[in-house]
């Protein structure tokens, strides 16, 4: 599974670099994960990769089932998901909309916490602990 | 208004020390904030302190609605606030059960989200973007 992440917002913390790079590091055993940060956010919208946009207006998982979203991707053959960051540069619609929290989380750390979901839903789907 | 955030579970990564650091550096504007790691979490809790646990069976806020929450625990006269981030070691009611997400977020993510969230309400409760 081919997995990339999509902003247009320039990361700035230490903190959130550091924290991405665990993350993408621990995720090296179950798939390819990027990160793109771009203003050419269409560029990266591919019709072939299954588009999941982080949106406050959308539907929350739990981590079960975003891990149960995942596996069937690819199991249909949808060897690719893009998540997009991003609610002002992107008006076409998604194939799923989610939403983390009903509270307002800053960008970085909501990038963090999706970092964390992908990683937390391949242990569920290995079913490790 | 003083806040005390609790655990019980030391934190490891590099990158959580740095994130809360910036944020308690960012809070001392607003608020006495604190974190203790502790083991004995029922020394912590006191009768005069209002008790927000973070709980995945708690009921969510808005950050508009935690920010309304802390702006009339002060006007009441509750000066401190205590956040709780230890379901196992205490058994004993709080005054709020607060759940962030329908996820299962690392607890060191949480702990982040919740200095930003409480950040967030003292940006919200006076005004500023």
């Amino acid at each position: 599974m081919k997995i990339k992440i999509v902003t247009s917002k320039k990361i700035k913390n230490r903190f959130t670099k550091d924290a991405i790079k665990e993350y993408a590091k621990r995720l090296t055993r179950y798939c390819k994960i990027q990160l793109n940060v771009t203003n050419k956010i269409e560029k990266e919208i591919n019709r072939d990769s299954y588009l999941i946009k982080i949106n406050n207006s959308g539907n929350m998982l739990t981590s079960e089932e975003l891990a149960d979203k995942i596996s069937s991707l690819g199991i249909s053959g949808n060897s690719h998901i893009t998540f997009l960051f991003d609610d002002e540069h992107y008006v076409g619609n998604a194939d799923f909309d989610l939403k983390i929290s009903n509270m307002d989380i800053d960008n970085e750390l909501l990038l963090i916490v999706l970092y964390e979901q992908i990683y937390r839903a391949y242990r569920i789907i290995n079913n490790e602990p």
